[in-house]
């Protein structure tokens, strides 16, 4: 197979780290399906992931290992790992237990563009968990 | 509001495009939640997929706009555009009629990481369509 080939339709799991070493991570939830957050995980991350079975990733604006959790205790639970053709983006299949966004909602996906205007959004979900007291510990 | 909370809470819709002026757009089925593929957008194309209804993504290794579709007829119809927290990141709810991968496949994440090796990869979906014929026209 061409090396192309071999990435697309073979079955080496040779994820493809962009120039900063990073590799895109969506987590799903494996029930509902809901998109919960994107980040970015190093090499470590990855396999800190594979091996403890929770979602690790690497905070861009800290610029270190961020395993998700770690303060305010909402993990992730790592199901599954899929990838893409071209293996430069995994989403991760987990279940949770609690709000995943910092902000307090679900999903970071809590607000949609307003078909009407373009420029506004409009918010789709509702808070599930106080952000203060959860990172306040 | 301060910066940050003006654009973590509010109705702003103000998309954080990175140093490359690109943003990451995840494609999802609108009706069944499966993430069909994950491209990037610039400005224009975010326009455009505004104003048409269309998804236009812009294609990082072409360095050109990118007309989903605009060769194989697979087109993704935008029903809402979702944003993240920090507003980096964007989810098309889409329907489609047709496999949106270009190897074949339904969704670009049709294989997932065995969890007994962790670096050997299982196929999960079977192909929908022959790419050679939809390309090939």
């Amino acid at each position: 197979m061409s090396a192309n080939i071999e990435i697309e339709e073979g079955l080496s799991f040779v994820p493809k780290f962009d120039a900063n070493g990073l590799i895109t991570a969506i987590s799903q939830d494996a029930e509902t399906g809901i998109v919960l957050m994107v980040a970015y995980m190093n090499g470590e991350a990855l396999n800190l992931t594979l091996q403890t079975g929770n979602a690790v990733f690497f905070s861009r604006s800290r610029k270190k290992l961020w395993k998700k959790g770690e303060e305010s205790g909402h993990v992730q639970k790592v199901q599954q790992i899929l990838v893409d053709c071209d293996q430069d983006c995994l989403i991760l299949k987990v279940s949770v237990d609690q709000g995943q966004c910092h902000v307090g909602y679900q999903s970071c996906f809590y607000r949609a563009v307003k078909t009407e205007t373009k420029d506004s959004l409009q918010f789709i979900a509702e808070k599930v968990y106080d952000p203060k007291e959860a990172y306040g510990k």
